[in-house]
């Protein structure tokens, strides 16, 4: 028996590893206009002629009667020395709403410093769920010490539970009275920002403010320059790319395989994209182009049939294809799909056939297969599939995300505490280190059919195709396919130039200089 | 367009990135004995009174006339200020054999900096193959700059090629007299390191020497404290502890999910049992251990069934499952274990049913929600299923692995230098900063039957139950069942404290007193 060692190995059970016991002890670093993490500035953030743009003015006046508004809130220009008194005694709730992403629990981190002593931090717990339950408990600064930097949402849980009837907003305004709430702060993605838009309206009459804060690995809450991208959505795609990476190279070192890659994102491939920039495989399909373009299943594994040739002929028996969730969803097939997945249908619990069941990397790893040993038998051709997703979102948030969810906690305190409701906070300007802001989620609405129904929803931001991201994609696509142009980009690493990386995607997209944040 | 930041992207393409750029920077390390890395020192290994025990000596003799050794070479004690003068005009080829494994790249680069400037290193192409054919470059220090510290074969490519036949030993020994090589570096896993004793064998009547490294990510070729286990293995497990401690993380924080996980590894469970040292998950099966235990598929389900449960009862609706690739194999069913898998037959090219082509973790899932649905139909139970294999083949090496592997290189070229046959570069005591030696591997050879025929081969190294690392593993399960013990590693860094652990099965079945490795 080795005691000395078996010893060390126990006492760093729970979450108690060296990285992450590293993680937790490094100290937070705040935007300019909030001060030092040591020492925030409580400063509230004003309307200055700024808004965003809504053709849905008049309909959402109507529903928003007591919180709609265009206006964006910013923090005062030049007021970076002074300090507004902070207000006391106010009591604040937070959940996480939805699948987790990572650097959620640095939201919580800076919101409760933010709050400081004089307030106080209720978690909700299990999402929405616990707050029509009513199950709270209070976070204390012990335990921003033990989750601080750390990926998850474990220190209070999640659910997918919308709320939006009459009698859950009831329910809701109950506890909001029963716990004597001053501020519910959400995070999560668009359907809980579309939450947050609802309750802040139905809370308005008790002044209870609901402010929102964007989460989501797909990327797909955008705003303009105030937010290019939503939180969490660095970290996974710079796992994902690791893995890409590797597998790419693998395909380079065994010279045999092609490997077909699925990754998360089922309405924008913002995800695909971004990998896809930051790895280089021979052939990526991206969703909006595929719809775009009028695609067919066909045209899809025709493609590849045709990447899998021009390879062979330039003497590589070998590559990758990457493809989003959501590809099928957006193919021009219509019902006639389903004609492709006879032998891969998926149901939905209630037993409905769903497309997003199919798994399109196996399906179309096997009619390229099929359709290569009737035109070409030739060309030898063995498929591997992938699908990346699940371990792209509770890591330890990147450089990126870990500063970016900690100042957008310090931003969802200052907008509670200051009152503001029915409000996103943002971050954007990353070139220039970073610049708050707060929008109005009202103003982010758009009308769309779910089932049967129209409802009023938070915009999804697909793949522009005229986007500094795509056309810049699209013009590398030959290169890619016909060269071994791979990188793989490595794991995430917190110390040195590879650490402090912005995401492809958002550095063309808004046009900076460089990738570099800070 | 932003021409400035596309330009220099389009100038990181190619494994250009800045972590790839940043690690081919970082200056290679060498163990005393060899010096520095700038002014290595040639110094031959001979022979002092070790021997490995073998039990088949006669047999071994006989077959091996030329070759047959139980000598263990090791580098001569307190003489590590005298450099013997190298050898010079010598001509040595070095290949990749099997499937890749991180740190292959640093194994050419100490050859050749071993070599020097007077010896040429000619690499074969695509493994053993292009040895057969011949298809040779010659490798220079500016490939090295560009390789040293990255991961994957594909300086060379790699083969899984048998070398055996009369006819094919007669083709290499007219390919090394034709290129008038002095000696083979073969760097594979168990089978190419049998294929190397059997050339060095055929090759010793031309006194070509022939020297193994061991390359496997399994780390199934492990020689006593000589060499506790083989490189790759390392970064392969390290990254799948990366990945199930993300994924147990996200269970913890979704509280909805159980997580059935595969992990490679067909004959020997390191890998699993390794991981879940890292990772703490709440049930891992250990095949051998199931086969041990003489446990069914039956077994198997039911025993996930309980661990579902007695997780319920507890308030923790999700969990995780680790597996081993080559757990049904290891079962006690027999011939009855295809009742279990009617739907999921999987063939090999040959049109045979192939146990290893199920898909053991999608199969188990299903069948564990069957059964619940029987006996426990209150219990919610939703279960997502993942294969970690290639991604961890590939990456870039860890800390111990760039060490380990660039010094197996620097032993493998004074191996060749000194004439050394028929022997396998190896590297322990790790908790004293590693020690080289040379093991015959003639005397590492047993048999086994394989296709009706009984073979000489290098002995495969299971998990043993009676190690440190089963015994202190099977202590911790009760407690990982019943508990959110879980760590999140987190991913492979370079710098810091948490880049340089070695893997927990090492120390604990070393008896070293801690992770740490200098």
């Amino acid at each position: 028996m080795n005691f000395m060692l078996e010893d060390q190995l126990q006492k760093s059970e729970g979450q108690q590893s060296l990285f992450e016991n590293k993680r937790r002890t490094i100290p937070q670093l705040v935007l300019p206009s909030f001060g030092s993490a040591q020492n925030l500035q409580y400063q509230p953030l004003t309307s200055q002629s700024k808004r965003i743009e809504t053709p849905y003015e008049k309909e959402l006046k109507k529903k928003f009667e007591k919180t709609f508004s265009t206006q964006v809130l910013e923090p005062v220009e030049g007021n970076t020395q002074a300090s507004t008194p902070k207000p006391k005694g106010k009591r604040i709730a937070v959940l996480f709403s939805g699948g987790p992403a990572s650097g959620g629990h640095n939201v919580v981190a800076g919101l409760l410093q933010m709050l400081g002593e004089h307030n106080t931090l209720l978690g909700v717990l299990n999402g929405p769920k616990g707050l029509l339950k009513g199950t709270f408990i209070e976070i204390t600064i012990g335990e921003i010490d033990r989750i601080q930097n750390q990926g998850g949402f474990n220190l209070l849980g999640s659910d997918r539970t919308k709320i939006k009837t009459r009698e859950q907003l009831k329910q809701v305004k109950d506890m909001v009275i029963y716990y004597n709430l001053d501020g519910i702060v959400i995070i999560g993605g668009d359907d809980s920002n579309t939450n947050a838009a609802i309750m802040a309206e139905y809370l308005a009459d008790i002044n209870c403010s609901v402010v929102g804060v964007s989460k989501t690995i797909d990327g797909d809450v955008q705003v303009e320059d105030y937010l290019p991208i939503s939180f969490g959505f660095d970290t996974a795609t710079k796992i994902y790319s690791e893995t890409v990476g590797n597998i790419l190279q693998d395909a380079a070192s065994s010279r045999k395989y092609w490997h077909f890659i699925k990754l998360m994102g089922r309405h924008a491939s913002h995800v695909t994209i971004e990998v896809s920039l930051q790895t280089h495989p021979p052939l990526t399909f991206i969703s909006e182009a595929v719809q775009s373009k009028k695609m067919t299943w066909s045209d899809i594994v025709d493609a590849t049939c045709d990447a899998v040739v021009t390879r062979y002929n330039k003497g590589m028996s070998y590559g990758a294809v990457l493809l989003p969730e959501g590809l099928v969803e957006h193919l021009a097939d219509g019902d006639a799909i389903w004609d492709h997945f006879e032998d891969s249908v998926g149901f939905d619990s209630h037993g409905n056939r769903k497309l997003s069941q199919i798994e399109t990397e196996k399906v179309l790893m096997k009619h390229v297969q099929v359709r290569l040993t009737q035109t070409h038998p030739e060309i030898p051709f063995e498929g591997i599939t992938h699908f990346l997703g699940y371990e792209g979102r509770c890591a330890a948030p990147t450089q990126f995300d870990a500063f970016f969810t900690f100042n957008l906690g310090v931003l969802a305190g200052t907008l509670v505490l200051q009152g503001a409701t029915g409000m996103m906070g943002v971050i954007g300007n990353w070139d220039e280190g970073g610049r708050v802001a707060a929008v109005p989620l009202t103003a982010l609405l758009t009308q769309e059919e779910r089932s049967g129904q129209t409802e009023w929803v938070l915009k999804k931001q697909c793949v522009n195709l005229k986007s500094g991201a795509y056309t810049y994609w699209e013009s590398r696509q030959k290169d890619w396919l016909e060269s071994d142009a791979f990188n793989s980009p490595g794991p995430r690493q917190y110390e040195g130039e590879s650490a402090n990386q912005l995401p492809i995607l958002v550095a063309l997209n808004q046009g900076y200089q460089s990738l570099k944040f800070n």
